[in-house]
């Protein structure tokens, strides 16, 4: 049974500052918490309905109702199952023989989830968000990963320190003034893609450090591209080789 | 002045059944609703606060004050105005010199409104939705679109009825079982490239038609790509040429 206080706790990690405080985060549904059990992630909690409970009896899950689920979830639908997963620690130094994906004050969750998903599906596996950007523990930023959070390192640092301690990377910003994708053969190695946020694009502070800014050629009307969709069309182009 | 039913039929133009019934659809903020007035779409009626109508006299827009304007809004932050605008029905014939995107039961309207900021990015002109996707003047369809919705012709059809009709076209369905989009050189003219739903793919009775399947080679361990990533992706490719 759950008791009132894990009721209380699970509902605050909606919220940023108990999820520092309990330095845990949750994560909803069948697929997602499979996942979250499979990978390296410690998982403190699961709780489930019934049915869920019956087929994975081995997990030790907290049974609530349906009812109670959807007290605690912070879907619209919930899906049978909702887990406590301890926050992980990442850190410096990475593996730069793949690119590595800079994110300079990425606001929306749906970005910052479609990204890591993008990210994982490219082999990606090193992502370094400024300290402005949203919580990846955010549950919005959570669900959009599909599961591929579990996977990636993601930190968060100071970017103009960052990239001040990594002299011998080629800085690669995305920039509409920039030179076309398709005209540019990116490093295959010690390469990083800098993103901007959604209307600021890249801050003033770090422009000194980009090496060569790149665009998707505009071939219409939009005004700019989302950047979770230019993020993937550039990690496209640097597989693609 | 903006009177109680003017106000309650735009509150009721969040559910599909009032725009259909009305055949209107709200458009929000600075940017849309300056997008809205410069496109062929008609605006009815455009309801701002003061420094907005300052700024803007020439649109003899209804006064509101923000209060009003928040309760009219589907936004957590409404941005100054709010139109409201004629739905355009959109027809065959479509011109095929560009690439056509042909959706299948799309449904999450972040997708949808996301598909179609990039088709507008990339110049495409047209897109022919199943009668099953999400209604293109949903809120946040037309919030995601960032305005290119006034710029694409969008359609509902029965797929299976269009597809027997235009036989003439080169069918790409992107299917993770598909050939590299690497090592495939798309028609530049009389091509449809089809997107199925987020969790079902592309629907049974669709197969058929497809001439080539696509697929973005994967790298890492994501099971799968979100469908506009993968859109904008293949688009970029068919771009590039």
């Amino acid at each position: 049974m759950i008791t009132a206080n894990q009721k209380k706790i699970v509902k605050s990690l909606a919220q940023k500052k108990f999820r520092s405080q309990y330095q845990c985060f949750v994560v909803e549904g069948v697929k997602l918490v499979e996942e979250a059990l499979n990978s390296d992630f410690l998982v403190d909690d699961v709780f489930a309905v019934p049915r869920w409970i019956e087929s994975n009896s081995n997990v030790g899950a907290i049974e609530v109702s349906e009812k109670e689920l959807k007290s605690l979830s912070s879907l619209k639908t919930p899906n049978d199952v909702l887990a406590v997963v301890r926050i992980k620690q990442q850190n410096l130094p990475l593996d730069f023989s793949n690119l590595t994906l800079v994110l300079d004050n990425i606001q929306d969750p749906g970005n910052m989830g479609t990204i890591i998903r993008t990210a994982d599906w490219f082999g990606i596996k090193n992502i370094v968000c400024s300290q402005n950007s949203v919580d990846i523990y955010n549950p919005k930023v959570v669900q959009a990963t599909m599961g591929s959070l579990f996977r990636i390192n993601i930190l968060y640092k100071d970017l103009k320190e960052f990239f001040s301690s990594h002299e011998n990377l080629t800085v690669y910003g995305a920039s509409i003034e920039g030179e076309s994708i398709y005209d540019t053969k990116m490093n295959q190695e010690d390469a990083v893609l800098l993103m901007g946020n959604e209307s600021k694009g890249i801050a003033q502070e770090l422009e000194s450090f980009i090496d060569k800014k790149l665009t998707v050629p505009k071939f219409g009307e939009a005004e700019s591209l989302n950047v979770a969709t230019a993020t993937a069309i550039i990690c496209s182009e640097y597989k693609r080789g």
